[in-house]
Formats: structure tokens, sequence, C-alpha cells
């Protein structure tokens, strides 16, 4: 069995019953969510030895967090117990031209303040085959951009496949020390995954041809961020989640594999149920079919079906089993009830 | 008042709420279903006078079933009490590209256990105009098989219209037994229900143009099929739903009533709040519809307006009034607000 | 900041949760409405100096009316507490062609039987810079008629401006009787909202070349329309809401302001989440946009994208912020996530 | 199989969820409640042939209680469809020294606005053997008294046996106009239910030595107050419950039984789960003691256990077994889980 | 009307429903709470003319706050707006042997991180007769404590009532920093809440013969404890709670109020529903009576009966009314039902 | 790090909503539960590696059971995955005089039809220390209690100590059947846990003094008890729990560990908010005590403190911490806020 590793925050997702705004709501749903949390669950579905490294704090709301990821079966053996604070995040689900709304309120958490003394990266990185990260984490701090630098480090001292997706974050950091952290990191990984407005914030990386507050969807431009990216820092992939918003309830949703080749997925239209972690889920699945071995066309296929389906699941974790992925990326997508 | 009588297990059904996944659910709504007990519901619904037989445990849980049929005004006098346990079902609503599921755990259940002693067929039809079952409850054990074929010999010794919706459940046996318990059966049939699929894995009847996991309607192939069931088992009367599944989200919708000549309804498009118990709907409403004389046209486009409705409509039975399903069999289907 | 007072009806409403139908409810949300407090909670929500006035019992149902209303910043200091019950009304949410219901138990209520010496008007309008109101509260009672007819003469004297929503119900008056007390009352009245019917069922005016059952929009009948009501009592302007109902899942909404010269917004597909209190934040937005002096193209541009914002927000008050609705009437509808 | 018939009044309670309070409230529990349902329930659960004889709107509110009935095994196709709305009361549950708060919303309901013709007596009664009602329904209004006058006169002629539960209601009348209207129909009636209160409020009769304030049981004072009725209106038995208010939250329960003889039932403390019905819960078991003949002493020991058990579920009406009530009566108090 | 003003901090509160433990929580209720925002509440709910000051942060959970305060009439336009994050506190509801749990997420909150120039006191107490605080603001940061240093002094020269809950928290600060800032406060202060734990924790102040994990309640110990209070710092009155916790189920509440002499209510045996917030309802009760010029028995009659009033009430706002207070402090705990 | 091994059915537990009854429920709890798995989650809890052994079908369901356990940190990858279904049993929660209730829909469940093949017994057990489990497991069904037979086989020759706790279930198989299957197991094992009850269905050992349904505590009798039980089957060490049922709101809770020599807890008065998996919590307990070699009396202390513990807690798996139950079995029975 592969084993990967994803590093990161996990946050405690608030979010109000069914289509509530924030002004409405009584009760909030607690889930755990989170760029690499959302990847690990979903590696540790299709039945990878998934383990997840953050740092929670030891209370009980930190347990809750530890807990949930081990509910859907991943490691959390290596992760911290200690600082202050799981970051929350809030989210409003929008419907039709009423976006969703999320607010954030993950500083100070204790991922955040964790310091690299807290992280014996050889020991936890020893047996992996595959490491995963996001733009996120180095944005929470400076500490934990250097305790990601070193997770880098290490994991190339040891072999192990590198992923990141480029995941900018406008209220942690600006583009511009976005793109000296992260460039600095890209020499280390080798699957880069990302949509076009990370390209372009993170690294300045512009398509022509696609204007994306009118959601279209530009094959080219769409390879030439990839190219771009790729001959900027020699990663062996890259991978371009396309979604195409004609409202909160209905997206358009793809996504391309880049080796120097384009392999295009299927474009699937939507009903969004909830699309947060709709892009981690992509991640996690891609990085599945690769662990596995699976030709570029049919893991951009794997993955782009994977998060499709994730669309339609409630909250960030994508519960859609291999088989019901494989269907999809076969061509079923009649949503009939299966008994 | 007309009287109808249907004969079936009823189980308790449990679902997570709204568009959770069972692996995420905690609670589950339950409701009480089953394919004869939905139709004997919208009898009722509509003024006929409704009655239900089946075998249900003495306890709370069976006792619970008995009183919501009792609630819509089903008649559950003569459901006999006894045997272990309940059928349950469980149902996770699907959205979009994601199937909706449904995982039975109804072996062992009173009424898959109970004996030919248990029921008096002649005095529970005394007064019966119509007796309804579906293919299920012969197929839930050699027993229920040998009880459903006293109850149809009853009904033909006392004159009753015998309607039966096909319902194939491979969980529950193979096409090869099915075709020989259900063709034994259908001598005693007037009115057989089915769709595409049922004709198929029941008696091998096929159709041909029409690619179901590509949900496209062919009118031909549907009167193709009706006029072998009718040629093969001399019924009266074939009804047929036409489902053009585009997704879990929106399937169009139809039926046809063949008696020689084929009746086509209206094809609705539906936005889907719950499509299970659609065909019974259809089977309850189709046969209050013949019961009170309409004309087959007026009687397939009520059949179909109300399962039309049932889909939008959460839990198996059909809530739909009279009123509201002439209103849109007449053409209303604008959705305005009732005041 | 200007100051607005709303005058009507305040009920309680309840609703079963989610799509379930009357008869399958067993649990209600709570929430309370009425077409002039919706109004006055949107002008509010805009930062408008806004008050309700009514009566409602002294009692704890009553009280929580007063609270949602503060709540949301309304002040309800000039709310008279008295009077035997609270006006409730049920609502059942629609979906697909199964349309939307609303059941009204209203008869007795506070502000039904209220009478003209509980409004001391002179000083319950004494700063207030707009007064609005809607045809239903003159057609609660005759003494309710009567409070309206001494408030906008009130209003007149003070220089108010005041608008009113026609917004014709059968249920509590006829056609004859409407016609006759709003037809003196809309000597008051400075701006009239109506939607197609209201104009029809209240003063007899129709529009050639719209089809109110089919949902045809028709741009030369709206103006039409406008201009018969401008013609006939002399209203500053004429607000028109356009829906076209495809079904209870989706509506087609728009608006016009008229002047004598015909201001269209933008036409909206909505994916409805709830419909009630749609056209009342059509009013409240209106208003606030008059208020704070906007051109007429931008002011109908601003009702129209705040209505349509409404239909996808649970309950009946609009929880759309001036940003959200500014940014969709600019022309971004894609729904993106806000983060 | 016995049969009895309730006169009176179904309502929609709303109460909030758990303990919250009116003013905190966005759910509520939506039941169905009455005094003379409740016991009509309380006789259908213990296999009496009980229906229910009442007014209410032909809407599917009303439809939503004679559902609920129907559920319990009430007959309801007595029941006359019409009028206006149903009466709704909503209900606060107490706890400790914070006490269970009522509000009544009730005026112009379809049975307070009733007329005699809609009732045909004779036919409604004609089986029956047992007629029960409460001091609530004449207390509705003038036309809702003379109907119950009717129907006790109707009773009378055929022989039938009739029990009242007293019941003032001071915000439905007061005692001067109770004590006329009850005293004349009390001629009519065998079997007279009341605690200590209701003789006091409706026939001025008091008992020496109890505060109820303090709530202080004393035996010889309650049998005082039972002599007094059946000296005054020549009653066949008089029950009295006994009600010793600790707290919201704790309340000893006992009742008696007078034929001339007092027989006193074991006193129960109870952990109040929902109070409200309790006494009608005791009408309903003691009815069906006396149907089923059983002795003074085991009937008063079953209704006071039945009512004693009511205390501990949810709602008004009481889904207590005869088994369960019959192991209480017999002594065994110790709650141990039953498997 | 009197007009009081309360300062300090106010949070959301998440707790799971009902009796679930953090661990087993998949929903939390939000409400919004905090020691002097409870005070506030209390004291619109007499009808005291009450504003709470504090910072907020702009985005819509800081609005809910504000909402929150709104709807129970508490006027909040003087709360500023601005900074990162409103304060998050958990709360798990214990029972029987199991005590509630609190956890703290409240660093770097808005009112935390506020600075004095965000407060224009002058304006803000400029027509106010009370001003209220409790030892968490002062608590909260360096210069959460430098403002109330300046509200106090504002407070002084103004010549208003200043009231403070001494409210030690060890998660904030240390015994020996909270006795010097706190006693810098002091001078500035009339009447000082306290309970013993807090006089010793913060001021050193112990009293013989009271074993507080035993609970065990000394009436000698708690004179000795406000007599040393009112020594150090020549408060006008002293308040003292008096808990004796049996259990997490069930408490004994009173409390004294001392101006040399010592005044004590009546002790109440609760069935507890939701302690959190007990002590601040008690101090809003206290506030209003002496701003009311209640008697001295009568005020600590009134704040010891509301604050067990709202031992029974969800959530930490005291939503008990005068009327029931009253009654409960005038002798009446029987919990009798209120029709 | 200790390692435990519980081997038995886990099964889904259904249970309305606070005090619903079954009649009344609409919704339904899920958690997951069985005596053994109760055990595992706790000994998981207190940091043992506990793993679980039993056999789940293959479908969403089975896994929903599996997540639990993982969720709780219980080692799954033992569990052995196919056959029909899962048990079910539904939960009914007493209060007052009313008794919980539970009815079991177990018959078929995978485990129960599992067959000795399907577990290799040295290879689940090669590295644990203990292992436990109850009398319902060989209950179950013949094979059921041989392949229990085998594990206790393999866990004499492995030197494994082994707890079994009796429960005895009479509607799983009669005392007769009980005594010789469990008679012949009790060779291998070392801690024998009972009630009262158990011993006297299993064995036939009786206690003078003591009337279980006058729920009277007789410590004699426990002892008698213990000794003969002993004396029969020679085990190391025998447990007992006490049961003093006053009421299903409360009931006091002791036990006794002996080993010769008797050593009793104290007492508990509890208010219980979910008595099921009591015994169970008391067993995992116990076996983390002695597994963490603690002497007798304080191995007998925490297990009473953690078993009263769980009667505080919702569903049947123990939450309570080791630092929670320490605190208990010190004296601080208080219930104190932790803040």
């Amino acid at each position: 069995m592969k084993r990967a590793a994803c590093f990161g925050e996990i946050m405690m997702r608030l979010n109000p019953i069914g289509y509530q705004r924030f002004l409405q709501a009584k009760e909030f749903e607690a889930s755990f969510a989170g760029g690499e949390a959302n990847a690990a669950v979903s590696l540790a579905n299709y039945g990878v030895k998934s383990s997840f490294i953050t740092k929670v704090p030891a209370h009980e709301i930190g347990q809750c967090a530890v807990n949930e990821l081990r509910r859907f079966g991943v490691d959390t053996s290596k992760i911290v117990r200690g600082g202050d604070r799981l970051g929350v995040y809030f989210v409003e689900k929008g419907a039709s031209q009423r976006a969703s709304k999320v607010i954030y309120d993950r500083a100070g958490s204790a991922i955040s303040e964790a310091q690299p003394s807290d992280f014996n990266w050889p020991a936890i990185l020893e047996h992996e085959d595959w490491l995963h990260f996001t733009g996120i984490t180095p944005a929470l701090s400076d500490s934990a951009a250097q305790i990601t630098l070193e997770a880098l480090q290490c994991a190339k001292e040891l072999g192990i496949y590198v992923s990141c997706d480029l995941n900018f974050r406008k209220k942690l950091w600006n583009s511009e020390k976005a793109g000296r952290v992260m460039g600095n990191l890209m020499q280390y990984v080798n699957l880069c995954i990302a949509n076009e407005e990370d390209a372009a914030d993170v690294f300045g990386i512009h398509a022509e041809g696609s204007d994306l507050t009118k959601g279209v969807l530009n094959r080219e431009g769409y390879i030439s961020v990839a190219k771009q990216l790729k001959g900027l820092f020699g990663f062996d992939l890259v991978a371009i989640t396309l979604r195409e918003s004609l409202s909160a309830s209905i997206n358009n949703w793809s996504g391309m594999l880049f080796d120097g080749q384009a392999y295009f997925a299927a474009n699937y239209p939507i009903h969004i149920v909830d699309r947060v972690g709709g892009g981690d889920s992509f991640g996690g699945a891609l990085i599945y079919a690769l662990l596995e071995k699976y030709g570029k066309q049919r893991a951009i296929d794997f993955a782009v079906a994977a998060s499709c389906l994730k669309h339609t699941i409630e909250h960030d974790f994508n519960m859609a089993s291999i088989q019901e992925i494989e269907a999809l990326a076969g061509g079923n997508a009649s949503g009939r009830v299966q008994r």
C-alpha cells in the first residue's frame, strides 16, 4: 500500500444550516477541514495509507479535529498537540446570483504559531512515498513557511515525491510575498496544482483570452499557463482546474494535466451542493491516481470526476468512492438510483 | 366510494437529512414505505377506501408503520401482527452526477416470513373492487410468493380487478426465477405496470432504439414493449413509465397507457426533491383514475402528473392532492404561489 | 441619515423545514414578516433610519415580532401594544411543478382590530421623510383602512413622500371593494408599486400581449400598465415587477421604473431558495435608492438586483447587503465564492 | 369493543424545542391537542373504538389535525369540515422555579363558530356507549355551549353515559358565566372530573385545609369537594386529581374517585417531561377503566398511573400502553430498562 | 427612564445541543454572550435604557453579535466596529457528577486589541446614570485595562455610579496581576459584586468556615468577606452570590447585599437548565433594583430571584420578566402552569 | 503502551430525540454500539491500544460502524468485512416512572452468521495483552459461540488475560442454554464481570436479602454472589455492578471488586442522561485499571466513577476522560463548571 503525508492546517468549519445566511443562523454545523486535510481524507478514502501532519491544541476542540480525521481513516499519530487555538472558518452557502461567503478566523492557530522544533521531519517522513502541501501553509506565518521549507528539504533528501497546490489566499499575504516565499519552495516540487487565478496571483503568470469574471473557458489559455509554470520551475507535472461559474448554483468543472502535452478531462455541468473543498478533492484524487500509476489521461479523468462529485457532497471532505468516481469518469453521469 | 386493497411489504425508510451521505449521517429521518404501501396512501389521498394488507411485528416499531398508514387514511384493520422484524431500507439522496443510493435490509421481515395461513383472503377481499401488488412481494420469499398466488386466485374468484407493477429487484431474486414466478402470476393480472427495464429483467422483453444509460426516450420502443407484454399475458392494459435521467437532480418524466392503442402523457422536466416512490405514485394515481372511469388519455395524464408531483415531495408517499394534479395535468406547470 | 416609516401588519410566519409539505411537518420554522415589515427591514439593512408602525399583542409572541424587527435595526418604539392576537401565516415551499402554498390565519389580529385612536400620526410621522404602505393594510378591516387614510392625510400635511405597493389579496377583499378603497387612497401616493396582476385586480387595468399563466414577459404590456396607472392617479413614479414563472424552482425576474419614460433592469434567471417577500424587497430597495437620490436607471437596477438576491434567501426579510446588490447590479452574477 | 365519543376542540400546539423560552425560539414543534381530543387518543390507545367530534377548516392545517388523530387510531369520520381557522396555542416548558406558560390563540376557530346545524347528534351518537366533554367546549362561544347542550340531551335520550371534566379556563369566561352555563349542563352528566381549583372557580365549592399556592395535599379537603359536587348535581361519580406542585420540574400526583366512598390512588413523585395534558390523560384512562368495568379502586389506580406516565411524555397525547400503566399501578415504579 | 452602560466583551458562544459532549457534537448552537453583555440584556429586559460598549469586527459575525443585542433592546449605537475577530467560547453542559466545561478562544479579539483612542468616553457616557464592568475586561489585555481605567475616570467626573463584578478568570491573568490592576480600579467603584472565590483570587480575602469544594454555605463567612472588601476599598455596597454546588444538575443559590448590614435573600434549590451567565444575571438585576431605588432587602431578593430563574433558561442571557421575578421573590416557587 | 482486544457485535443504535417515544419519532439519532465495542472505545479513550474484532457488512452502513470506532481511536484493521446486515437496536429513553425501552433487531447480522474460518485468532491476538468479551456474543448463534470458544482457547495458549461480562440477554437464549455454553467458556476467563441478575440468570446463583424489583442494595448479598462465582469457576477476580433504580431518572450506582476480599466503591446518586452502556463502561474502565496495575481499591473506584459518568453522557460510548474520572473517584462530585 502506498503512503502519502499531507502537511498543513486543519480548522473547524462552521456553516449555517442549508441556505441560511450568517445573519440568520442560530446553529452551525461543525466539521473540520483544510486544504491539505481535505486531500488527506481523499487519499485515505481511496485506500492510500494517508497521514496528516499539523499541530492542534491539546483541548477537546483540538481532539475533535483529530477524531474527524481518524474517522475517515487518516493516520493522526504524527500530529503535534499544543498551542492555543484551532483555527475557525465560517462558510455561508450561496445560491443562484448570491455568492458563497467564507470568513476566516485562523490567526493565532496552533499550526501558525508552531516552531520548526515541533516537527522532526526525518522521522515523520521516513516511510512516506509522497508529500503534499498547499500555498496556504507557508502563508500562515514565517515560522510555518520555515517549517514547510524544512519538510520539503527533508522530502528531497528522502526522495519523496512532492506536490503543491498553489492556493493563493489574499487575506493571508500579498502577491509579492507569496511569489517570493513560494518561488523559493517550488524547487522541491514535482507536481504543481493551480487554477488560473493562483498562477497569476502568486507568480504573475497570465494567459490570454480568458476572463474569469465572465467565467469563460479557454483551453489555449490554460495550456499557456501550465507551460509557463513548468518552464519557470521545472515541474514534472502541472495540473490546472477549470471552473466556469455560471452562478452559485451551477458551475461547469473540468481540469487539465500537463507534462509538456496537455490532457483534458470531460467538462461537467454541476448542480452544486457544496463547492468548498472542490479543488482539494481534485488534488487528493490526482495524487492517488499518480501514486497508482494511472496513465496521464486516466489520471486527469479520475481527478476531475472525483472533484465533480465533491461538489455534490456537503462539507469539505470528499466522500466519493473509487467505484463512483470510475463510473462517472467512464461516462455514466445519469444519476440513476443505485439499489 | 370505491375500495381498493394493496398487498405487500411496508418498511422503515431511514435517510440522512438533506444531501448528507451515509458516511456523514448522525441522524436519520424515519418514514415508512413500500411499493404497495405507497400506492395505498395515494389511493386514500384521492378518497378511495384504501386498505393495506401485510404482516408487521407486534412491537412499537411495527405499530409506527401502522400508525403512519392510518395517519394518511389507509385502513389497517386487516394487517396481521407478528413476526420478528420490520424491514428497513436506507436511502441516500443523490445530486447532480452523484446517484441516489438505496441499501435494503429486509431479510427476515415479518411479511417475508409470513405463512399462507396468516391471511384469510376471502374475508380480506370480500368488499374490494381492486387488488394491487408489485413484483417485490413474491420476490421476498417462497411463502410470500405463495400468499400472493392465493390472493390473486381469490381475487379472480371474487371478480376483483388486479394490477401489478413488475418492479424487478435484483437483490431479491434473479431474472430467471422472477420470470418463472411472475409469469405464473400474470394470468390473474388485468393491468400491468412496468418500466422498460422491468420488462427486460423479468420477461426478457426488449425494445430497440433506446439506451437507458443514455436515458434517451423512444416512443416506438415503449410501444413495442407494451405490445409484447400484452401479447404474452393478455393484459387489459399496460402502463409504462418513461424516465429520462439527465442527472440525479434533473429528470424528464412521462408515461404511456396501452390498450392496443398508445396514449402518451406530457413529458415533464423535473427538479427532483425525492424521486423514490415515483413509480409507485404513478401506479396509485392510475388505479384511482381507472376506478373512477377516467378515459384512457385522461387517466394517463392524471397518473403522470401525479407522479411528476411526487418527485417534488420528500419521502415515498405522494402527498399531492387531486386538485393539484388536475391543475398540472391541465397544463399549469408555472409553480406560481398559491395563496 | 434619511428616515422612513412603514405601516402595516407583521405576522408570525410558520413554514415546514425544507421542502416538506404541511401534511408532513412536525416542526415549523418561525419567522416574522409582512409586506411593510419586510420593506422596513430592507431599509434598515441599507442604513436608513427605518421605523415600523403597527399594533401587536402585549404577550410574548407579540414581543417576538418586535424583537425580530429590532434585531435587524428597525425602530419599534412607535409600535402600539395590545389586542388579542398576532396574525399567523403558513408557507409551504414549492419545487419544480409543485407550487408554493400560503395559508393565512390573520383574522382578528391586533392591527386588524386596531382603532384610529391607537395612532397619533402627527407624532409618529414628525421626523419622517417617507411613508410606505401596501394594499394589504387597508384590506385588513374598515378600521385599518380608516387608519391608513389618516396616516396618508397626515403625511401629505407634513410633506412626506408616500409609496404604496398595490399587493392585492383576494382572501381579504374583492376587486370591487379594493378598487373603491384603494382608489380613494391613491391621491396621497407618490410612488406606486405593482405587478401586472395587481393593476388588473385592483383597478381593472390590463395590458395586451401577456399571458401570466404562461409567464411570458412583454415589455410593451408593462409600459402600457404603468402609463394607465400614472394617468389615472397622477403618480410621480410607477414601478412594476416582472416575474416569469418557469416553475416553482426557476423564475425570471426583472422590473421597470416609469416616470413617463420606462427604465428596465436586467432580467435575472433565478434558482429559487424562497420567493416569498420578493416583491417587498423590491419595494424596500427602490425606496432606499430614491431616498438616496439614485438616478432612475440606477434605482431600478438596484431594486431588481436586491429583490433578485432576496429569492436566494430564506424567509421574507431580505438579508442582502448594499455591497452585494451593487455587485450584482454591476453585472457580476457569477456567484464565485467570496473569501 | 366499547365505543366512546369525545366532543370539543382540537388545536395546533406550538412549543419551542426543549427548555427554550418563547423569546428564544426559532422553531416550534407542532402537535395537535385539546382537552377532549387528548382523552379520545387515550381511549383509542387502550383499544376503545374512540371517535372525536369537532369542526376544523377544510384546508391543510385542518387536515393535519385530522391526520394526527387518525394516526393514533381515532375515528375522524364524523368531524365536520369548514370554518376559517384552527385554534392555536403556544406552550413554553418551565423548569425548576420557572413555570410553564401557555398562550391561547383560539378565538374565531371553526368549532367556536360552528352552529348547531353542523351536528346531527342522533346520527353521531347512534352507536356510542359514552360521551365525554370538558368545560372548555361550552366556554368557547354561546353557539358551542348550545351545541354541547344538544349533544347532552341527545346522549340522555340514547342512554349514553356522560362524563365531564370541569376544566375552568379564565381566559374564556368568568366564574359567574361558567357556573350558570355549566350548572345547566350538569344534569346530564354521570361522571364529573375536577381538580380543586375547578370546583371553586366554576361552582364556588371550596374545601378547608388546602392552600394551592403552597401545593399542600389534604385528603379531607378533596373528599369535601367531591361530596359537595355530588350533592349539588347528583353525579354517579366524582373524580378529583391531586397535584402538589413542588416546582415546574417535580410534582406529586395522585387522584381520588368518589361514589359516596372515597378511593385514593398512590401518590407519585414525578420528574416532569411535559405536564400539559396530564389531567386529560386521567380522564381518558378513567373512562376506559369504567367502560371496562374495573372496580372503583382499580379504576382510580389505573387512571392515576396512566396520567402519572403522561407527565413523562412529550406533548399532550398520552402514549402510555395498558401494559405499562398496569405495571406502574401494580407497584413497579423502578424505571428499569425494558429490553 | 434610567440609563445604564455596560462595557466589556461580547463573544460567540458555541455549545453542543442538549447534553452532548464536545467530542460528540456535529452542530453547535450559536448565541452571543459576555459578562457585561449579559448584564446589559438583563437591564434592557427590565426597561432600563441599556447600552453596551465594546469593539467587534466589521464582518457579518460581528454584526450577528450586534443584532443579538439589538434583538433584546440593547442600544448598540456606541459599539466600535473593527479589529480582526470576535472572541469565541465553547460550552459543554454538565449533568449530575459531570461538570460543565468552558473552553475560551478569545485571544486576539477586537476588544482585547482595541486602543484607548477607539473610545471617546465623555461622549459615550454623557447621559448615563450607571456604568458596569467586570474583572474580565481589564484582564483581556493591557490596553483593555487602560481603556477601562479611562472609562472609570470619566464616569467619576460625570458623577456616574459604577459597579464591578470581580469575576476572576485564571486563564486570562494570575492573582498577582489581577490584584494590582483591579486594586487600582476599585477606587472608582461604588458597588462591588463578588463570590467568595473571586475575593480570594483577586484580593486574597478569605473567610473562615467554608469549603468550596464541599459547597458548604456559611453566612458568617460571607459577611466576613464583604466586610473586608468594603473596608479595603470603601465601596458603598458589596454583593455576594452564594452557590452550593450539589452536582451539575442541582445547585442551591442565594445572595447577600452588604452596606455594613447584611441582607440575605432566600436560598433556592435549582434544577439547572443552564447555569452559565447566572452571576451576570444577578448583577444585572441588582443594578436595576438599585437604579429603581428598591430597598436593600427587596433589591437582594429581586437579584437572587432573577438569577435563580436564569439557571432555568438556556444560554447566557436572562429572559426572565420582572413579573416572573417578583412572583418568585414574593414566595411563589411552585412552578404551576401559567395560562 | 498496553494492548487489549474486544470481540463481539457492533450495531447501529437508533433512538428518538430527547424523551420522545417510538410512537412519536420522526427522526432517530444513529450511533453505533455493542457491549464489547463500548468497552473497546473506553479503552482507547484511556490510551490503551485497543482493537475491536467483529464482522460487518461491506456496504456503507457497515463502514459507518467502522468509522465511528476509528473516530474514537479503536484499531479496526482486524474487522472482517462481509455478511448481509448490521444489527440494529432501537432505544427509547425513559423518565421518572416510565422505563427506557430497547428493541433489538439483530437476527441475521454479519457477526451472528460469521463462521470460525472468518477469524484467524493466532494472527489477531498475536500482540495482545488482554481479551474481552461478553455473554452476548456466544448467545448470537452457535457459530458465534464456537468462534468465541476458539478465541478463548487461542488466548489461553498465548497467555492473554481474559475478561467476560456475563450480560445475559433473554431475547437471545434461555438460562439453560446460557448456563451450558457460558459454563464451558468460563474456564478460560480470569476476570468475571456481572450484576446480580446475570449471575442468577446464567448460573442460577442467588444471594439472599436483595429484591431487585425494589432495587435494594445489600452488600452481603453481592459478596455472596461473587464468592459463589469465584468458587465455581476459579476466576482471579469477580466484579459486580450495583444499581439501585429509584426511577428512570434517578439511580444509585456502585460496584464491588472481589478477589477473596471485597472492595466496594462509593455509591453515586445519578441524575441520568443515558444509562445504556453503563455496565460496559464499567468493564472498560476496570480493564484499563487492571492493565495499568492499579491496586484493587483504586481499580474499583476508577471503574465505578467512570461508569457513573457514563450515565451522564448520551449514547453508549463513555466519553469521560481519565482526568474527570480520577477527579470524581477522588471525591469531587460537585459538578462545578470547569473553565
